[in-house]
């Protein structure tokens, strides 16, 4: 079911200087700075040849990432999103496997722009996993 | 300088549990357990269309990663890999940028059969970063 890696999302203190880490000391391609009100995240896309790494901030007082953030002050890898070729019937699939599906269930329009679930870190070895459809 | 992501590995308590988990509920392509005991761990590969995920359950009394499941009992994503193409080169670069190298600083042959290196987690945003000569 589930097809590439999309992302690995780190959340980090400061993105500005996450961003010039990646650039500098690991020497990639590393996007501007992007805030993304709706979502409460500032992001950073790091391009790999096969795969991203977003860089995430929070941004206002409602930030998803917050609590994750004050839990983990220095930063840390918050979730990996797998891709999906349909989200319902993916959706479908994994509750009917007992795995619980974040929120009311229904997806939403993700940072991409297109339909994601969150999927419960307990029903996947302590692993926030993002499923996207494609 | 940093390629392509070679892999993110997951943590977990129980492996057989966890490739069941990603083959049934996930439906992707998981391998049969493997037994690393010279790297104190047994292993699961979970093939993506574009990179893997690596399920690691600690193997015996020293294993490197059984202080991360006692801090995190359910599992969770420990490191993220990515490829350089000449580790030597990689390092004494990382370490201009004012990385720290973990271990003695001279690469050990990983998982796969190729040099790695670890580069400390406070020095990248809270993450466990391994680097692999591709």
């Amino acid at each position: 079911m589930i097809g590439r890696l999309n992302h690995v999302a780190i959340v980090v203190p400061d993105i500005a200087a996450a961003a010039n880490l990646y650039r500098t000391a690991l020497g990639a391609n590393v996007s501007d700075p992007v805030d993304m009100p709706e979502h409460g995240v500032t992001t950073v896309f790091v391009t790999l040849p096969n795969t991203k790494i977003e860089l995430l901030q929070p941004l206002g007082e409602k930030s998803p990432v917050q609590a994750f953030l004050d839990r983990n002050p220095s930063g840390g890898m918050h979730h990996v999103c797998y891709e999906v070729e349909d989200i319902l019937a993916a959706r479908d699939h994994l509750k009917a496997e007992g795995a619980r599906v974040l929120g009311d269930g229904e997806p939403k329009i993700g940072a991409h722009g297109k339909p994601v679930l969150f999927l419960h870190p307990k029903d996947f070895c302590g692993t926030l996993v993002e499923i996207e459809q494609a």
